[in-house]
């Protein structure tokens, strides 16, 4: 079973590498609103109940992949 | 109109982070098959279509976002 995590920061102020991008892009001439740069994970699990893999997931998340501080996560099951 | 791209690294020999992070957690005795990791780019424009806003995120992407060496990328559109 596959699942993606995807991990954001929790606000402009935190996303340094976002504030960046989006300024070189606007220095050339793109037109965008916003921009935020997060992380994605993609983990496979040997798990058939949906709601199990889902636990173990979030608590790989939260024991090893994002900081609570600044950043907050979404887990999304995907196909494949 | 919102956007998410999200860029994962081409081989797992490319995605040092996502064999560290591996590691670490079979060390911790949690089971998982693969893992990688990747980026997520949330982009806002204001484009009313959708096949033009696509054709702006992408440009982007391509411009500044992703290294076509070593990386993917898939476009998602976003709610919101």
């Amino acid at each position: 079973m596959k699942f993606g995590v995807r991990i954001m920061p929790r606000s402009v102020l935190l996303d340094t590498q976002g504030r960046t991008v989006e300024k070189v892009l606007r220095d050339h001439s793109y037109e965008l609103d916003s921009l935020r740069v997060g992380k994605y994970v993609e983990i496979e699990l040997n798990e058939k109940e949906a709601g199990r893999a889902e636990e173990k997931i979030k608590a790989m998340t939260e024991f090893v992949l994002y900081n609570p501080l600044i950043e907050t996560f979404v887990i999304e099951r995907r196909e494949g």
